[in-house]
Formats: structure tokens, C-alpha cells, sequence
């Protein structure tokens, strides 16, 4: 990695937390610039615009959380367990794993829906990319006898990650795990008893 | 009410939607001043800072949502009528019922979670509120044989905030009731079939 493509993902790992606390509005140029150690030069050296970096650092933030998807989904062939997986993934995020801050998802997409469609756009997409994984899981555990077949995968799949974005949202309003913790326990309960097969 | 009343007022009506639909950060007193109409001196007439009308917007906002649950609640007797009856009340909100934006205490909650301990401190009496509803008409059903004795009060009210709360971010980033339509389906089932006694 050559020293500029060093520095433009330290500016990535930075702003992807100073935005994911404090929102697209909130962070100024400043914040990013504390974080990152450098001057406003140099940022734009790497980044258009706040614009750009937002965006980028979005992106970035929800690949970290694709990793942990990705770690948590190996070696789980079960359907049932790797929607379990998908609820653990979800669990630490009240508590900053793997961003500071909690879900860049729920927070972008509660800022950015009335007022940035370039940036609710990229929400949309990292949710669609959750919610196709839970269907096609969902579609193939049915078709392998481990889901129940009245399952819907598409309602399924809004009802899981309403009620665990929720949860965030709960546990980091009153810093408590215990929302987080209670919300876990109630869906995996649920995916053992009224969806596996 | 006088002429000062109906400003300060008007100013908490437009501001509430403002607030709520770009956030604090987001929503500029320019926002403000197209929104009412009014000079930076007209406003600052009837508040301090811009703190503290964000402060008062939100109240405002949360107690158009509590006369909403009010409306919803009036000669419901039966416990899980009541709880249906907070579910429909959560089923407007994205589509703007009754403040454009979404649900003041979700967009509050997410945006000032880790910035703003004043709002925050807002939010959670806000979000308190609805909790300890729920718990105790949970706990009255428990006790009148309307709910099942085995429902935990406090994890129904963390289960049912949290599925809705986050339907409500579902439906907006998609700008597609759906979502809402769907959770709203699922929990009335699960009243009807796992609550009800």
C-alpha cells in the first residue's frame, strides 16, 4: 500500500466514526481534521468534497460491518443459524462494534431521509443488501426443510431488522444494554420456535 | 391567548417540523426564519438560543404525539385493545402523522445519543413515557386475566417500542409503507395470539 493510499484509508477509519457519532450535519471539516491529525489540504488531497468523504466513509463503516457479517456467517450452513448469526452480528453494536457510534445504517438513514438522497441512497443500498441476505436464507431454508414453509422471507426479513435497529436505537438513547440484550433473547426464542421447522 | 402567545406558538409549530425533518444540527435558524416567517430578533423575543427552542420544539412534538395516543386510547378498556390501539397510533407515523418527519423521539434519540445530553435527557422522558404505558397496562391486563400471566411487562414495552421504532426508519429510508404495514400486521397477531390471555 503506497503512503497515499495509507492516509486516505486512515481519513476513512477517522471521519467513518466522527460521522457515525455525529451525524452528516453535525460533523464539521474541523472534527475530521482533529481525527485525522491533518489540515484541510490534506484531506481534500484524497476527497472532493464533505460530500465525498461522507459518502466514502459510509461505505466504509458499513464494509466493517459486512466483515462481521461475513465472520459470523462461516462455517453456519443452517438456515436458522445463520439468521441467529445475523441477530449476534447486531447485538454489539449499541456498544460501538465494529463503529463507533452504533448502526451507520439507522443512523444515516434516520438523518439522511428527508434531507441528502445521494447519501440515503447509499443507506438503501447496504439495507437491501441485509434484507436480500435474509430472504435468500430464508428462501432456502424453506426449500431444505429447515424453515417453516407459511414463513414469508420478505417479512421476515423487515420484521428482523426493524425490531433490532430498534434496539439500538433503545440501548443508545438510555446507554443500556438490556433493550439490546431482551430483544436478542425475544428473537432467537422466536427463530427457534415459530420459524425453524 | 395573546398576540405574544400565538407567535411564540406558531414558532414552535413550524420549528417542530423543521427540527424534526433535518435535525438539530441539520436545521439552520435561516430554516427557522423561512419556516416562520420571522426576523432572528422575532424569534429570539420568545427564546433564548437556538437550544432551547430545539428543546421546546421537541416537547411540543412529543405532545402532539401524546394527544395522538390519547385520541387512540379514549374508551379502550381492554388491555389488548389499548396495546393495539399504541400500535395504530406508531402505524402514521412515517407518512408525517403527526409531525412531517418521522417520529420525533427516534430522530432525536439517533441524533443525540452521542452529542447532545440535553436533548438526549428530552428524548428519554419522552421515550419513559411510552414505556411505563405500556407496562402498566400490561401489568392491569396481567391482573384482570387479559394478558397472559407469563408476559413480562417490561420486555413487551422494550419489544414492541423497538419493532415499531424501527419500522418507522425502515418506511422512511424506502419512502414505502410497506414496512410499516408489515410489523403493524405481525405485532397485532402477536397480541392476539401470544399476549391475549
Amino acid at each position: 500500500m503506497s503512503k497515499g493510499e495509507e492516509t486516505r484509508l486512515m481519513i476513512l477509519q477517522r471521519s467513518a466514526e466522527v460521522f457515525n457519532r455525529k451525524g452528516y450535519s453535525g460533523a464539521s471539516m474541523s472534527d475530521i481534521m482533529q481525527a485525522t491529525g491533518l489540515e484541510k489540504g490534506g484531506i481534500y488531497r484524497h476527497f472532493t468534497n464533505k460530500d465525498d468523504l461522507a459518502l466514502e466513509a459510509f461505505d466504509y463503516a458499513v464494509s466493517l460491518v459486512r466483515l462481521e457479517f461475513q465472520a459470523a456467517l462461516k462455517d453456519k450452513r443452517d438456515a436458522i443459524d445463520r439468521l441467529r448469526a445475523i441477530v449476534s452480528v447486531f447485538r454489539a453494536m449499541p456498544d460501538g462494534m465494529p463503529v463507533a457510534g452504533g448502526c451507520p445504517v439507522l443512523n444515516t438513514a434516520v438523518e439522511a431521509d428527508d434531507t441528502h438522497p445521494l447519501l440515503r441512497d447509499h443507506a438503501r443500498r447496504a439495507m437491501d443488501e441485509w434484507r436480500e441476505y435474509i430472504v435468500r436464507t430464508t428462501v432456502k431454508g424453506i426449500e431444505r426443510g429447515q424453515v417453516r414453509p407459511e414463513i414469508q422471507p420478505e417479512e421476515l426479513a423487515t420484521f428482523l431488522i426493524a425490531t433490532l435497529e430498534g434496539a439500538i436505537m433503545l440501548s443508545k438513547l438510555y446507554d443500556d444494554l438490556t433493550h439490546m440484550n431482551r430483544t436478542v433473547e425475544h428473537l432467537q426464542t422466536y427463530l427457534e420456535h415459530s420459524v425453524k421447522a
